[in-house]
């Protein structure tokens, strides 16, 4: 292995909140004990080939501000392992325990699908080669099935079925790559599957598409064995108009319409879930209501723009309560955490994405540490049982298991005079209590 | 029956698009047979009670506008029939077939629960009464569920389950109402339904809740032999911060939790669509895939502010092409168009209500022609119908029936050798072809 | 005066970050030194009159649930020394230095002008009684041209001539008792001054109106010799669609085209100002390089929502943020920081008030505190001041004071052969940092 | 000149509104006399070189769809005068008479500065004997600012002067080329002058550079003689975070701040207005009451995505009400409309981009001849007079001009008892006249 662009920069280290370093973690503190798992257990960072390796910082008004060597002309294949040897020098310096991929981010396209299918083999025999070398291992795989033209109409929602079919082949060969790697999850996310415009559109025909694609992906992982989670990522638009897996409630009414509630859970990325109207904590919890929490996309949007900017974040507040829903859903367990974020276009310097990882997983380790102590201290959730109190006395359980019809619940209503009386919401005290929780030192 | 408001004006007529008349109906020719059937069945037109006959014309940073004879002090139950007296009045004057009621917007509450019932019924009686006299029917029913402090944390969904049980009480009545004037729908629009703040909320206690609550709806509804259908009416947010029912996918997902997408179906409004990032056409066609559609609840956002502005309809492009959707779905069926619309606060004159209904009506009505004509005229399905072509073939068919696993189909793709083309999705010219058409005074 | 329903609650002390106590301030040292003065003389914190004891939580979607004694029947202006009354000890308990009110907060209107103006300077005489027996100052006042049917289309910008004549005759007796009250500032805020809609609006003749007014109160300023500042607060819609004073930078032009640039600032409000696409710090950071820098209204809005939710302030980051370009801008001189915030209308009970306060106070004094330690710690301005070094050289400074023409700069570049390099923005590294400052109990 | 993908395209004609050709001017009749001019010269429609000829339709999730023979590899040189021939075949085929530019699009990047100049100044020549042989015009020229790495953090407003004086030598090329191929205006879009994140920005400083390099526009456009207008194109944000020309009203603040707003006029864009949260129409009307209307960019956004997606127009209220405020401001001088819209990525054929002009064209010609129509038949603008008639007395006009003091006013009102009562904003009313005027094929 040549020399990588990160190969001179030490693995930054668990330094504790006082350290004077620029590059520690100061509050990620991997093998720390919480609940008696380790923390990186909990969280299960992974470092996203996409951003941190192929993103070249072009956006709609301009060119690459990103020039890494393995970018330059060259053999493709052997460029795509000179990426990869920066990659897991890039994982190293991190001591981030995850990786993930798209096949178009670690292999080259070939002139033909066998082609294609070639090369990317190769790269993930090298990829299969490097992880015996470093301790990181695949979060997850997944398939690029929107960036090259055949796929601008969609992949399996595309108007032409050689599309779809494409995309199978293509689908399958990632689920035996993520398999042989010994990914814990396969993800799907639609980019594509959706519209730009409704007036050329069969909406209910593509759905059918869709949702034969995933049977036959899930049916997949049972005919190869693949343990780990097939996921899908909802996001609700662009580069779409709409894109079909809106938001966690979408993709689960999908999921039930092809009785797939069972075998598929989402992959949830804080901005897809500001994009549709979301907080990000609001995704994680309908998630963990309806059993299908299956991983997070980490990263932040900015509020005031109207597309996915892919931020490392910084909000710690949402990912206090984000992580706090996590644990209350019984946490992530074959998911992790994901850094499906890029350093902004100006940040082009490998110690630019250093720095944005180390402050990302900081504030997340940080989060998640809050929300343990606040779940731990206990007087946040009591004051939610307490406001809920009246369901679990025994008529308001007998409510909810249906023994009243709604003639016998008018019955007790008249008969008990009922006048039911305004309780204080209590917002701001709430809120009061966790900004002295999720704003202090002492973790 | 005293004279009102709207008595001295002359009933409305269809006077064809060169009319001179300042009101009259350009377009709505209620007799107009289309596809075998007046055009007045198709559309299925109705006043809102609450909305032209309660609203003041407040907002956040103003007071009443909108002085009524009825809103003046006096005894609640006769103003409650000068109400109705002037309601029908006004629809003697709109020509419209059908109205829409609140229990609140016809009848006062009272201090109990019992006195707020017999209150109700009282001026149910009235409006049976009325009915008798007038041509104008009963499109739906509902009970509001939100305006009263008791509500300010939801009503099925409320921390406390007397809420709930009072919820059930209101519910059971005005079911009950609904069925007694011959309603053709009864509708649920769960506008506290959701969540002030995530931080004080138990999200999955109160989807149950509101489970439980919709299914004693639908027994209840076999139990009377209501035979018209229940109806959600989906919004994503305001006043909430979250609403339950957020969109069409949402309420599916929830009724595919509950058994209950073969019993309940959704009234579908303009404004609610717009606030949830969907284009009014976009939430018809979702609807109609799944087999919900129910009802439409016709009005206008403005895409500019953030808020329910619950105007009346202008915009003639998109009322086509939802009018379009509403035809490929097979009609509206026992639903219908409720004009869920309000005049602005400045506009407080009994005039400014009679025009906005009959610019909303003749709007929808044109509307309508043209979608009924791009149909007949079959380019525009047919370019659709072309585009989707290769699904049409045997093994486009087999595809999505599930014919081949994904193993297969790669072999295929490698076997075939298969390169998908790029084809042009021709957006721009369906875009002038439909400008052509909708744009046209050819009707 | 009579027992007030705030009368038995303790003022709220500095207790330091540690305190156990449900109401305590843990940040807010009025009196801790900060560049040589207390804490409360930097931040000038004022309550709001309107929502702390007018407000009384309907929504546009339900009624009034926060009922306070003086709301009751009865006499009004008894009922208004009833609220002064609780006023004053709402404010004794927070121990805040100051008050804002509209004239229509603090009295009853008549059923005339002169009525109006009279029951208004009864009330402002009572104020001023009430005043020498509290330490609570006035940080400004304003009159509410908004709220009445009167203003439906505007005060200043009425179409309606004696719409403005009234409006005139209202603000010149708020600016009187703002003098005699001894205020600090007079605002106007232009709540109905833009439109509804275009379509029955002069823009033309409206801002003409408009830039008369505020001459003419600014004239009157100097007649009377109030020495407070002139502000006006920004908003870009809602309960309009436009509102003329959409932001800062349009306020700038406006005042610069009538020549009043020198004579009126800006108040500055959080939620309006995300609700015009900007941030709180870039409004303020706006202001302050335009010099016109005034005030401050404290609150914050949802991200997610589309209207002034006017919550009581939690983001740590922004208020920090914010508070910094408060400093760099030279602080808020006769400005303050208002808290234009209300509860939630769940929020109903005398606790929730104190709390909101007490933790919205406390998040301001910790992000001041904070500000005040970057800039002492000077590394955040350092970099800031790295790359911007080349203005700073000889050459930097004579290009932007214009010494070169067009056709200079290109000689300059074609002889030095000038080809820019490509230096990291750093965004990442300074968010880490920062968030390193910010979020530390460390103050 | 070698044939061109364009070549086979015979130039489309005016046919009026019921022809049967799939490619014709139904509305655009370039001849026909409107207040004495030929539509025309109203018009002066223009073609976007960018989006027609340099546009490959990649999007932030996928690569070029388009592919154009003057795309391929080649002396680049060589390659833009293929591309100038296109640019001229498509001209001649739409029959449009003036077209639009940035340098980067005409002419390929050297190594240098010097080299860059050299290529550019070729290509113009090159154009400007295209013009000799085709009757396409020069509606404005600009330079590409933004796209090349070196601008990452702006031109005018980078950190680094060499980046200013860069951009100083472009313009004053753009300019000179402008002035030598006979351009009525110069366009500045501050595409990149603005910020990523406020964190790094030093907005006073940047501002300052930023009217600098305005002035020196200025300057350079009265010593060469140029007599066309310099035009600012305002746009919000993105790529940015915040555009420092937001709008109109925060251009004409800017100007005036430079005392240069009877120098430099607005080229409004449609989808810029909306992403600032206006109407196109409402940045029109605000140009036109500020007296700098200078020309428009037609195209469309997307109300419900936060992007810029530059479609071309399609709606037909919005078009008109836009024509109406620019008859209103005294028509577009020696503006035009520029159509600054691209084709969908999937609409990759050269039918797709002839359609879409056709489409753009026809219907802002029917939208021009509809508001010409609805000024001339007066009853909307009597509507209007009526609603400020109070204002056209000689006590509304004294009040206007400023004739009485505040306490004058007070006066007034107290004397006069004034008690203004409500009138009707008749918005409904206006719309319903408005829609029959608009959606109405008689023109």
């Amino acid at each position: 292995m040549s020399e990588t662009i990160f190969s001179s920069f030490p693995t930054v280290k668990y330094e504790g909140p006082n350290s004077e370093s620029e590059l520690a973690y100061r509050f990620y503190d991997p093998e720390r004990l919480v609940s008696g798992k380790p923390l990186k257990e909990h969280l299960r960072f992974a470092v996203a080939y996409w951003h941190s390796l192929a993103m070249m910082g072009g956006d709609p008004f301009g060119g690459q501000t990103i020039f890494r060597p393995w970018m330059a002309a060259g053999d493709p294949i052997a460029q795509a392992k000179v990426k990869a040897d920066a990659a897991f020098e890039l994982f190293r310096v991190l001591d981030l325990p995850f990786f993930c991929w798209h096949d178009a981010d670690i292999a080259p396209a070939g002139d033909t699908l066998a082609e294609t299918l070639k090369n990317f083999h190769a790269i993930v025999d090298y990829l299969e080669e490097k992880m015996q070398s470093y301790s990181t291992k695949l979060l997850w795989g997944t398939a690029n099935l929107f960036s090259h033209p055949r796929f601008m109409a969609g992949a399996s929602t595309n108007p032409d079925p050689e599309v779809f079919v494409w995309s199978a082949a293509t689908v399958k060969n990632c689920m035996d790559a993520t398999k042989r790697l010994g990914g814990s999850n396969y993800v799907l996310w639609g980019g594509r599957e959706g519209y730009e415009t409704l007036l050329n559109t069969d909406m209910k025909q593509e759905l059918d598409q869709m949702g034969r694609f995933l049977s036959l992906v899930v049916d997949y992982k049972h005919k190869i064995g693949f343990e780990g989670q097939i996921l899908i990522e909802p996001k609700p638009k662009e580069p779409t108009s709409h894109q079909y897996d809106f938001d966690v409630a979408t993709v689960f009414g999908f999921l039930k319409r092809f009785d797939l509630e069972n075998e598929v859970r989402v992959n949830i990325e804080a901005n897809h879930a500001t994009l549709a109207g979301h907080t990000f904590e609001h995704e994680i919890a309908t998630a963990g209501g309806l059993g299908i929490l299956g991983s997070l996309d980490i990263n932040r949007g900015d509020a005031l723009l109207g597309w996915d900017t892919d931020q490392f974040p910084n909000d710690l507040w949402t990912m206090t309560m984000s992580m706090y829903h996590v644990i209350k859903a019984g946490g992530l367990g074959q998911g992790g955490c994901n850094f499906d974020a890029k350093v902004r276009r100006q940040s082009f310097t490998p110690e630019d994405l250093i720095h944005a990882h180390v402050g990302g997983a900081d504030l997340c380790a940080r989060a998640f540490l809050t929300a343990a102590r606040i779940i731990e201290d206990g007087r946040y959730d009591a004051m939610l049982a307490e406001r809920y109190a009246g369901w679990q006395t025994e008529e308001g359980k007998a409510i909810v298991a249906g023994k009243y019809s709604l003639g016998e619940l008018e019955e007790r209503a008249l008969a008990g005079g009922i006048n039911p009386q305004p309780r204080s919401g209590r917002q701001e005290t709430i809120e009061n209590f966790l900004m002295r929780m999720i704003y202090s030192d002492k973790l």
